[in-house]
């Protein structure tokens, strides 16, 4: 049900983090290891920021990652100090384009893991509450694309922890009152090129793994073996759905309903409360 | 701006309208004369019916309909008696097999050639209008996939031209009150598996071209050289956005704002006037 | 490394055998359980003969089997008494229809399980000894396809074990001039629309695995609840990379290096040897 | 059949070229004006170099140009100083991304417009002439791929123009042989990412159009109200299978059999001859 990552920091390769580490992104395709399923076959992501560009790039594909010719050699020739890339395993809406992750509207990038439960029940719901001038931006069929329109419709671009925390509420209303026990479940990696969002939480406090990289300067002295340590910068970050190897040190795991802040300056790691409309959603 | 193609009659090869006729529907995809465009390349469609299936079977690809290999293996294997085949040339939506005709509901399928004009601007209220328990079937983002569900809640099913009257109807009531000054523009055909209706129309008044084949009858005597209508029976009929070749009395012009009813006994060709809310809709 | 299955009997729908079975082809298009690899995602192809039909048809898609819509479509409106189906993971070569099986030459199909070892140093070889009528219809890159066309060149068409052992005999002894230890790993079948041949072996003795239903009337009687069995005839017979399910006496693995032939009359399990060029090849 | 262009210059954004120009190779794709056919359906390709990458990358997609959004993606965010660009209309070989162009060896990449004639007769004959070393690169089934691969063994990477003669010399002694009275029909782009050479030559003299852009300076005085201009390099320079607009004074044509050179100081425009075995060939 999904894998996906995002780095932020020095300017890298694509490839270092698709292809390159052991359990790279790419090869979590095949073979997840923390997942419901080991395969995400069922489409591929990324979007990616320029220093001078507007708005991210995204390029998103309906073939496997790990046969896609395209997506080898976009990785191995750009080079970006942010993004957001995810592999998909459908669960149950169709295969296109306009349901690979990362979701673009303006300068925001969205990819998740996990489903909005009994979907077909709810989605009526969900896509009216969508604000009226964003409604028309919405192009596929995946409930991940109708939380990153609802998030956007709570105040994503002012403030994404409050938004996404009156989104989730909001979900959960609308789950409960069509009788679903646990309506989200749920890891989202968002970004507006600056900062990165990430957050885990699911209704039944069960939620999809994510962990973030541990400091550079502390894997650096772990590890002084590792030469790309050296050249990244301290302020760089990876958040990931899984490890992409087995380095000692290196992960650590999001803790359940919580959500981190990549930043200049310190990062943060909070306690995610989902905000109910009675509280002012 | 895609061309489509119903047949009725006796149970014959998809290719003999899809690939064997001069100006076949593959032909038009490339060579389209009387469309807007002379591409057909956004997608392909075909639903058939069987004697014994309960619901059509439909194969839709976003590869454009010359070059699919697949298309032409089906084509020349299938057999069927009903069938409704489909071009696309998108008007900006996305190209995914979502978005490709003909859209299916039950044993219902539908064609659409044309656009429901600012689609983005009237989308959202289209949709709302959609029956609760149809919205989850939505699945692309196509104005004539929306059309297709607005039909069936304004009862298709039940009576298809009183339905798509009160459809084109309330499309218009909804553009002008967002100041689209003609909101519709279209060819429509539909099939429970055992009619065919075929609609003409626009809000204009300056309606795709459509066209239906003359009674086999008339067309055997003009034309004593052509084997094939030895072959197919008495009722076989053909409609089509435009002739699939120069036949000389073998096509006649659906007249502006009409349809026509492909049906056991004695077809039907009717005026079509679209039913706006005041008058019940 | 791609599973395969050829079916032979009463005239069934293709999804009985592609979808329903518990652990049917497409299921094992993420899950198989004897191959090399649990997902094959590269590929999907089905081959089908009909009574009146010359040719057979073949759809062949690069979408993983088990998103790709359309395959769910054809396979459950088309019926046949005679078809193989196949799914690919790539050990390689590019991902694209024209390397998907089965291959067709006029009216065989072909399909592979298993590689030529270094096929890049004896691929030019191995082309170049393919009969000059046949070298033009080579459309893919694939060492499956080579060896099909190697096979019709050693006269697949007359006698097909004969064609084939004489194609592996060459194989082997090109691969040796190159100094491949061993050349050929593979199970194979191949139709001629009447008989079904399938074998198995490897250079090595250590082939992919390959098994063949039992008689129908055995399963019958050790299965009387399985309606479907009561309906087929008794000339039904399966051949596949690996069982449908775990049906109790319903499997036989075809021993290392034989190859069976299922027919009009009594089916065929004999050794199979490759034939070298000093023994007349 | 076929469109193509190469860049040379200043670096840009490869949609300076691909979708800004009013009759851009994406426009190309749908509304060719000088090639046999309008449309230009059958693949697109992007080949681009970058001043600190060794071998160029290739985007190479089978979807058509104008509705591939990849490509719009990708061409906004890529800049280059030097890239070649196609788009594909088959003459019949399958639709795939191994016969799109452009092909890549090394550091070389290669555009072909035109067709080896009867290429099912002479395909043999001419892959047996590839270098062994090189034949196992040979992916797809085009005519265009082949002649790469024979300019590679004649020696492209030494001194491009005298392996194109050599080449071209091959093919029209083979052709002859097989009764094949104009077996060439050619303009083809080459590049080592430091120059462009560009071959406009066909057996019957009546080759396909190509055309170089004037001279920077030329332009910029004909035309001082476009700022582009002011913003490339003098040595920029575009070479296109037919003008990227109305440019009056922009576009040279060139002369039938000959061949251009891109590169550091003064371009070169030369005749082409054939080079024929008996002649050292």
């Amino acid at each position: 049900m999904c894998r996906w990552l995002a780095y932020s920091g020095s300017p890298i390769l694509l490839e270092a983090l698709l292809y390159r580490p052991e359990h790279s992104l790419i090869d979590q395709s095949r073979h997840a290891r923390m997942g419901v399923e080991t395969t995400n076959g069922d489409g591929f992501g990324v979007g990616w920021y320029e220093p001078d560009a507007e708005t991210p790039a995204v390029f998103r594909s309906i073939e496997p990652a790990w046969n896609d010719r395209n997506v080898r050699e976009v990785a191995s020739h750009v080079r970006s100090p942010l993004f957001l890339s995810h592999i998909r395993a459908s669960t149950g809406t169709a295969v296109q384009q306009t349901n690979c992750h990362p979701f673009r509207y303006d300068k925001w990038l969205w990819v998740h893991n996990g489903l909005v439960r009994d979907f077909h029940l709810v989605k009526r719901d969900l896509s009216l509450a969508v604000d009226e001038s964003l409604y028309p931006y919405i192009e596929g069929s995946a409930d991940s694309e109708t939380l990153f329109y609802l998030a956007l419709t709570f105040g994503l671009e002012d403030d994404p922890p409050k938004a996404v925390e009156r989104m989730v509420g909001f979900v959960e209303e609308v789950g409960h009152r069509h009788g679903v026990e646990h309506p989200i479940q749920m890891t989202i990696g968002t970004s507006d090129g600056k900062s990165v969002w990430a957050f885990r939480y699911s209704s039944e406090g069960d939620s999809r793994t994510l962990f973030y990289s541990t400091d550079v300067r502390t894997v650096r002295e772990l590890h002084p073996e590792l030469e790309v340590l050296q050249l990244v910068s301290e302020e760089t970050r990876i958040v990931v759905s899984e490890p992409l190897g087995d380095l000692s040190g290196a992960w650590n795991e999001v803790p359940e309903s919580s959500y981190g802040v990549v930043q200049d300056g310190e990062d943060e790691l909070r306690p995610f409360r989902p905000a109910y409309s009675q509280s002012g959603g």
